[in-house]
């Protein structure tokens, strides 16, 4: 066989070849735009020349902080087919970590949004490395700004020619990188070769993963500095999907508005975003969404009650689960063909079950004596993986790497249980599983128990120390608006009652007014412990 | 991204992981036969066993003389999965070519079906390399035989160890191999590497491709000595497919027993094999066929006629080509999401173009002046294809390589046009196109135009000299046996001088019993021309 290398501009001349009259919409600052493949090609060309022309190489980074919008498309395969790499800046991060990142990747150009550019000029004395800037102007005004030399995209653009050869690349080169939001300590970076890329891609195409078409209209919700919004605009240029980029505005009557208006049939996000709209849809709102064949729901567990309040509405979710390090394809969640018969509410357990292992990777889970577990569904251990899209390391971080990256396989710091069909599901994370007496107790399986509760829109549970049980389970819990006051603590105990063991009864409930969320938009539970850890010291 | 090989392992082990409760069944020479992918994995590792016995290693060819089975599959993975390379044979090759290719391939152990010993028994005396015979023994009786040393494969699998430890295997290895029906000279080998048919499966189960899914109930009836049975087996194991494998007996009230009996949701075979099913069907035979979503069909373009006769009994057909230097899947034919305004003829001419390129390969076409061709659906041009699952020579054969691998591409030999959408039309091989006064004429178009006439079943259309025109058509038409007789060479021309440019109407019209078919069931356009030649000379 050839040894024809897997890169994304296999990709992009695919799309070039067959798929020319499809479209690409763009939610932007200024209003909905909208394309053809065809005009996204041409300005693909005139990026490579715009950054040809700032001397970008083969290898050097540049960056972007920029919305879900057909620009940042336009990036995502200019910058790698040029053979540079696109680093995707999670414009979430403290302003510490953005500049720790930035000069940690040592970003050569920086692409940056109209309405970013402050955030980015609050940092500009921190970052080191970077040797242009380049505003996506899309008010077709340059912003004042004192970053320097700074260009107008739109203004290179159209200045650029329309035509550019694309390289062939190895496949193990670089093509984009993106890092993780860390929990303790600096991000760490995980790089993304062509070869992970298009293998990645091809994953996501697969009839029983998520199943990309030509025939989807995809809405990646989740934004595209978040593993590349989880690689689905390289999937979707290369099948020709149309896609649908919501910008900025991602809150629920704004998506359910978009997936009206554009006959949305699938669309990545996390839990909390379909969490805004199945709430907007009780509380009486009216929107056609029946041309959704699937929200995908990744970045942090699903929770049963949220696929019910869904369904309600004939809205079907697929559970996937994956992480910045597996770029992140991992888990689908899809019922095999005999499981028909199912009950739904034995569906419903099902599809709160990361699901099954995608073609392409292998997986093992070591439990605490250093040995696999049976598949029973009860077992629990840690999901370790490898295979092709997998991380090998951290970048620049050889301390780091070798605690994650051990005897060729990832260790994904994720408890699990399989059950005999092969369906994962992850229990907790490692550090965040409750010790008690003894036994564990899955911070996750208790939050989603809390979660089934009525008047309950979120809720965190986290350890506290303990000098009899070594460990205690602690409830901070969220209640919709209309119920605060009504809601005691003692309801929501008593709804445990009925539903979880005795000792998994959390010591303590604490009603607060939100979750503090992490930059991607989980749980926080660092600062939920330190926020807490006093006040139970002082109960104890 | 780790350096994780891409091998039939995955394939295999994801299988074992996943699919153990899902079903193989073989239509053997004793019945039908059962069993669990469970049960499949155990013998898989049993018969790995049997060829370490054997002091199979790394790199060594096991040959396979066998049908469609629950065997043959075993075979399909523990060969490559222990380091080895299947070669199978075409067992309708004469059996100069059947001695010539085991030879040149150097086999070092032949495992072959119980009623094909004869046959093989035939050509012992050629064969050099072999040192060990297996007997695929359904009926539980070594048959008598002079091969030897030879073996019972159930005895052999019997007394084996249930327990192998697959190695990791360079993808770049060599897993198995085929050679191509010569129409001259002697079969040509195409290895295909463990990458490449990892990512041609990857791509047979691509949602707008063939789209194979654990949800299929996949009978492969193109045989599994023709390009792996396109590769289907390999894909189906992945996924976790029901897989019915139909044994030798292939005619059509067989096969629609057979979909009737497993509810075959989807079956690849050539367009021979379906027009067969038209005509039972047209005959008046009832079968429940309503489970299949798909023949697809391949090995040969497929008759707009063809797709006619089987939408009168809600059968669709998928269009699909390849070649066995392409392992084999290039193009499959299923309408853009956007097509769906087309009228039902349009539909049926769509259909009949062999479709669109499948993502992670390339395709350009080059027209007589070395020069890509404009994709108008009028201009016609070589193909040529690059990408990880084209072969880039020949096995040991230098020479011929260098007439079809060029410049990193492969030449196909067939003469296509591209419509403005990227729909591929094979109008002909290159050395079949008749060239009259000046311009071309497509033999397929015309066989494709005679073939809607309801008298007849199967025509082939060859280029004769002629001193004028330099070459004119000459049709050979097997008429139904009903209609010989009745209907004339007259009837034909005048059908055709409705539907064809005039100078594209056959200087002669000469009825056969039957085409001329190669050993994989193409027409022979060779053996057509030597028996005619003489004849059109006398006639000029």
């Amino acid at each position: 066989m050839m040894e024809y290398p897997l890169t994304l501009k296999n990709l992009l001349m695919r799309n070039r070849q067959l798929f020319g009259k499809k479209e690409v919409v763009s939610r932007n600052l200024t209003g909905d735009f909208r394309y053809t493949y065809r005009d996204f090609y041409q300005r693909v060309c005139k990026l490579a020349n715009v950054l040809t022309s700032l001397d970008i190489k083969k290898g050097d980074k540049v960056a972007t902080l920029a919305w879900n919008t057909h620009r940042h498309l336009e990036l995502y395969f200019a910058v790698p087919c040029c053979g540079a790499v696109l680093h995707t800046l999670n414009l979430r991060l403290s302003r510490e970590h953005l500049a720790y990142i930035i000069n940690h990747a040592e970003d050569k150009v920086i692409v940056v949004d109209e309405d970013l550019v402050p955030l980015l000029e609050s940092i500009r004395d921190q970052i080191s490395t970077v040797k242009h800037f380049i505003v996506l102007d899309d008010t077709g005004n340059m912003p004042y700004t004192g970053l320097e030399p700074v260009y107008s995209y739109e203004q290179s653009l159209a200045k650029a020619p329309d035509h550019y050869d694309f390289p062939d690349i190895d496949e193990w080169s670089p093509a984009a990188m993106c890092y993780t939001s860390a929990t303790t300590g600096n991000p760490k970076g995980v790089v993304y070769t062509h070869r992970g890329l298009f293998l990645h891609a091809m994953a996501l195409t697969n009839a029983d993963s998520m199943g990309l078409s030509e025939k989807d209209i995809l809405m990646p919700v989740v934004p595209m500095f978040h593993v590349n919004a989880w690689g689905t605009p390289f999937a979707a240029v290369w099948v020709g999907s149309t896609l649908i980029m919501p910008g900025k505005k991602l809150d629920p009557p704004s998506l359910c508005q978009l997936i009206e208006q554009e006959k949305v049939t699938a669309s990545p996000g996390v839990p909390t975003i379909w969490m805004g709209i199945a709430q907007l849809l009780e509380s009486g709102a009216q929107y056609q969404l029946s041309s959704l064949r699937a929200l995908v729901s990744g970045g942090a567990p699903l929770p049963e009650a949220l696929i019910r309040k869904l369904d309600k509405f004939n809205i079907p979710v697929m559970h996937a689960y994956g992480m910045t390090e597996t770029t992140p394809l991992v888990l689908v969640s899809n019922p095999k063909s005999y499981m028909n018969s199912l009950s739904v509410e034995e569906k419903y357990r099902l599809g709160s079950r990361q699901g099954l292992l995608v073609p392409g990777l292998e997986m093992k889970v070591i439990g605490e004596n250093g040995q696999e577990i049976p598949w029973d569904g009860k077992q629990i251990g840690e999901l370790w993986l490898r295979g092709p899209w997998i991380a090998k390391e951290y970048y620049k971080e050889p301390e780091t790497s070798r605690e994650t990256f051990v005897d060729g396989w990832m260790r994904t710091g994720d408890i699990v249980n399989v059950d005999e069909e092969g369906y994962v599901l992850i229990v907790d994370r490692a550090k965040d599983l409750i010790k008690s007496g003894g036994e564990w107790i899955s911070s996750v399986d208790l939050e989603n128990t809390i979660m089934g509760h009525d008047a309950v829109v979120e809720t965190a549970v986290i350890a506290i120390p303990h000098e009899k049980w070594q460990e205690r389970p602690l409830a901070c819990v969220v209640l919709k608006e209309s119920e605060i006051e009504k809601v005691s603590k003692q309801d929501i105990l008593d709804f445990l009652r009925e539903r979880v063991a005795k000792w998994w009864i959390p010591d303590e409930i604490i009603f607060v007014n939100q979750i503090p969320k992490t930059s991607t938009g989980k749980f926080s539970k660092r600062i939920i412990r330190e926020m807490y850890r006093n006040r139970e010291l002082q109960q104890q």
